[in-house]
């Protein structure tokens, strides 16, 4: 038997919202540990793990490890069903072939249960190794969503350069070029307005900026992003949720398109 | 010669705003009573009934019953031109095949008249008798706006069970199931939040979602929904507008499929 | 070389947002006293005139007038990424195909460079007179918007008629007739929602809607527009860039559809 008490529900909705546009179905993963998902994009090109500690639940219950397969836009119906307010249970008896979602409202007057049906995907999951990386980014997640919309009007790559300086986006296309510099910056009064850069050496590296404009969709989740960037690896998008976990996007840069736009 | 002067403007706009996705035309009767209109919608299946009592207008005059035939669309793109502050008179000569709306800005800066042709429409007016009804709800209607939207996104169909504890709404579709339960709730602090259920005896009725969430449409004009149910009677759905009168909704449940989704 | 630093960007945004509908390319002309545009709508019926004197600009360094073909849907698009306190700087070398904008963050952390291909536009500058007009009418930017776009629901032309008491919009179509009257009001407490009328003789004009609220775009710039009329004449629609310019939108009066609406 399965049950996951989370007293803030908007978290588990915003993490629907996040990522119901990149991955159709998916299997969660129910274990001592927490609840996960690890799902590659439609196009096979992204992927997005999820992790919710079990200690970020007011009460988690999970009898043995389960894999329960869901249709994302349909759980993102349901969930957005659920008030910002309320606190969302997670049910599922074991074998049973539906997951049931509990919405209570703050003052316990409204009581909804969402049943949705299970589906069985077909998924391996993936090791992803702990790497080092030439340049850690964190900087305001709506800066960086903001930048990721405005390159798209000009153009569909966006090069990331990190200096000791600050970061660089670029981008072209038919009607111009365009630069942003966001410097360095950790001595502002509120942290989450931060620009900080950790970097062993200087890299520059071509995305698709569909899928950085997809990842942005996590930012509602946390007012900082993490961007690691390492040039033979797939950069890393992070986004903290609460205390209890994050949302990773991982993206490989396009090696042909950055050759061509740096000459 | 009709004169119907009406301080708070923006309860005509939002009577329009509320009716004008149901009824395509309709005849407005007024009389000494007050401005009343009885329509069935355009797929003869629900029933809207509106009444503004003469006494709540600043200034009525009406020198003999008269029936005015209106396209609601085209009333409510005049309407619209309204602000929200200003005072509206409507004005008809006799014998005239033309209405006119005047709203004056609460400074009396700004002046307008829109003058709209009349239509003949045939009508029959039903006799409403009073009814008991088995369960009387009255709860926000934001509440119960959301649960219809909400319901809408799984199913087509409402089924509404009251008990003394509480009401249910619960639908089922092809992703799942839902059930909303309110819990009756008379202690708020805030009237207008209250849920109040008197119940001669339990009654669960279906409904078709779509008619719902037209009647919902009414819900800015006040804070408090009464739905009253009976097996063998339409529900009626009212919403207060102000002191001075009421729309009512009237939908018959589905007889077919509220035995088949309890099976 | 030039180089053009305008402190409050949002205006250049604003003008940008005004006039992209209208006009599709034009030449911006940048000399001594100014940045400046004359152009045409593309279907060559109304004209826009933009001055933005030298004065109004931090830093204004202009060797030699140049004028430079510009996209405006594409510098709109650049000029949507600047923030909206953002300082903007437009730059461009001598002989340059291209021209650039510059956007500053207020803290300087975050620097953009949007570089934007010109154009060869043929265009032809016309002398406008200096002229007396029969009646300027001074009100909201916002009233004035309100007022065009309600009308736009009735018909498709506004008869403006001016008289000492008042200015009247007024408009006729398939489903009745509308008029507006907004009375001269020099009283009120906040000059920016007063109505002044200087009337020399009464006069009445009839225009195309579809202009009117196109030129009505640019009420984010000014809380007031002035509407300066004469049976002759085009009629100027001006709104005021702060302390430093204008747009100014002339039009023809429609003549026969005058008449027309007059019997």
């Amino acid at each position: 038997m399965l049950e996951l008490r989370l007293v803030q529900g908007s978290l588990l909705k915003k993490v629907l919202e996040a990522i119901k546009e990149l991955v159709t179905d998916a299997n969660f993963d129910c274990s001592g540990t927490g609840f996960s998902l690890q799902a590659m994009d439609s196009s096979h090109v992204a992927l997005v793990a999820l992790l919710l500690r079990s200690e970020g639940f007011e009460h988690y219950r999970c009898d043995r490890n389960l894999s329960m397969g869901m249709n994302l836009g349909n759980m993102a119906k349901m969930l957005r069903c659920a008030g910002n307010d309320d606190i969302i249970t997670i049910k599922a008896d074991d074998g049973s072939d539906t997951v049931t979602f509990m919405f209570e409202s703050p003052n316990q007057d409204k009581i909804a249960d969402f049943e949705m049906k299970l589906m069985d995907i077909d998924s391996e999951h993936l090791g992803i190794p702990d790497s080092e990386y030439q340049a850690i980014v964190r900087m305001p997640s709506s800066e960086f969503s903001r930048i990721c919309k405005d390159l798209s009007s000009i153009g569909d790559t966006v090069i990331i350069s990190v200096t000791k300086e600050g970061v660089k986006f670029s981008t072209a296309g038919d009607i111009g070029t365009a630069n942003i510099v966001c410097r360095q910056n950790k001595t502002v009064d509120k942290p989450e307005e931060s620009t900080i850069i950790e970097m062993q050496e200087p890299v520059s590296l071509t995305f698709a900026l569909r899928y950085m404009n997809s990842f942005t969709k996590a930012s509602p989740l946390s007012d900082q992003v993490t961007i690691s960037l390492s040039s033979e690896l797939p950069v890393v998008v992070e986004y903290k949720i609460g205390e209890m976990g994050y949302i990773r996007f991982y993206l490989a840069p396009k090696i042909e398109e950055d050759e061509e736009m740096k000459a």
